[in-house]
């Protein structure tokens, strides 16, 4: 299979799935929902819903069905990705090569936009025009999707990656800051592609095991892209972890050894598929993709 | 019934149950979660989930199978707090007399206090340990919290408000703002404690004008307070809306009008529930305890 088309035909299919789920441009507040869609519809790679459904077809299940919360998904990441860029976070301007949300929007419009975006995804994960899972299922799907955004998943790791910023951190920092700020929505990504796909619990136990290995890979890779990487595969400049201080696997383990460790990862990641079918092979493919653009 | 010791003895259940579903000051990244049941913990009227348990109560419904849910309304209404007084929003230094999350904790920790309280709220509401009602009704909870929470309810409210803020705005944008913004989440508590409690169609129909009715007589009392008011009952300073150019229901219609305004949405929301029995009672003296902050 090709990855390429694979990717770029599922980055069409939740494109047009986020057009219909987010409220249009000319519901009121419209400079609100302007905000939401502006940073939505910014480019991104759509990695986290592509894994949801990758892990849905990986366990044979229909991808449509996990298409609202594969959604949600990158709602979650998106608002992240506006918060993190405030001035009293991250304090970025662009973001994909344009300019950040509070840029165009101002400051209030951002911090709103991010609020709407994360509310907005639990409204469309609990959404019963959409879900097609049974009740009991959805509801354990809600409850990894905020356990892993909440406070000991996503936003905690971004509370100590803010915490850490310009001080010596130690490695198991580092690590934490790593599977709690990317890793924690990646692995739910995973396992609810996997769960609303109809995964038994071994399938779900191996898909974890991917979920977490892929998880830390990409947060590594994008580590050494930070060091090595052009500016357009990254969206932001080369060397701003640095620059702002903040500590990444190569600077704890130098450029060969963070490689090393992130191509283990991959082969870890891969490993936990053995048992499944040919249906699992988009999932084989990214894990080697996300290294592969660090490579 | 003694509507003083009702509304006590639900704060200090209310209270306890927070400190329960709330993860623990010494559980990492502590600072954030510091900052989080710093603002919970302000001593709030807890007027969100209070209502729930008495809308519940109105309908013969169990209060225990409530309060998850209640908590994690007055959840959802901290996090609105603490974002709407960050800098770049009303920029406000004390609420309930003390120093705002991000006079304490900084901007970052503020903003991810919010973030964390948002998603948390949701967990809760699907956490299976505590989830008593059938999946389905807690599915049709989540999506009342999120959809009044959210970029048509709550959020909505807020970005309106802050586009408004000094300059001339028409009475329908004022409405808006006021049912938005503080009336959508009373509305949904309402409802929510009646859901949970087992409510009929009918009861929930009655349940909802009262809901409307009281979010809106609950923002104008507001407004009156603010030109009449004492700090310790407000818990800002006095004369604040004014001072912002904000709109407000006296500023439109004097202070006489808005006194006549708000005590006929009283009478309507006690009217709503003429076919209930006498566990409607605290959900009848509620609405007149909150015009009568004001009179």
């Amino acid at each position: 299979m090709d990855l390429k088309s694979y990717l770029q035909s599922n980055i069409d299919r939740i494109d047009q799935a986020l057009q219909q789920y987010l409220p249009e441009e000319s519901v009121l507040p419209q400079s609100l929902h302007k905000a939401m869609r502006y940073s939505i519809f910014a480019g991104g790679k759509r990695l986290r819903p592509i894994l949801a459904i990758a892990s849905c077809e990986a366990v044979s299940g229909n991808p449509d069905h996990v298409l609202p919360a594969a959604c949600a998904l990158e709602m979650i990441h998106t608002y992240s990705l506006i918060h993190d860029d405030l001035p009293a976070m991250d304090d970025d301007d662009f973001r994909r090569g344009r300019p950040t949300n509070h840029k165009v929007f101002g400051e209030a419009n951002a911090i709103l936009a991010g609020d709407a975006l994360l509310t907005e995804a639990f409204r469309l994960l609990a959404d019963p025009r959409y879900t097609q899972a049974d009740p009991q299922t959805v509801l354990q799907v809600i409850e990894i999707a905020a356990r892993s955004a909440g406070s000991q998943g996503m936003v905690g790791g971004q509370a100590v990656d803010m915490e850490s910023e310009g001080s010596q951190i130690d490695f198991p920092t580092l690590e934490y800051i790593h599977t709690h700020k990317t890793g924690a929505l990646i692995l739910a990504s995973v396992q609810i592609g996997g769960l609303l796909g109809g995964a038994e619990k071994g399938q779900l136990a191996c898909l974890t095991r991917y979920g977490e290995a892929v998880g830390l890979a990409f947060q590594i890779a994008d580590d050494i892209l930070d060091v090595t990487g052009d500016q357009t595969e990254l969206g932001k400049g080369v060397g701003s972890d640095q620059a702002r201080g903040k500590a990444t696997y190569p600077a704890f383990m130098g450029l060969r050894e963070a490689r090393n460790r992130a191509n283990e990862l991959c082969t870890l990641a891969i490993d936990s598929l053995v048992e499944m079918g040919e249906g699992a092979d988009p999932l084989r493919l990214i894990a080697r993709y996300i290294i592969d653009r660090s490579n």
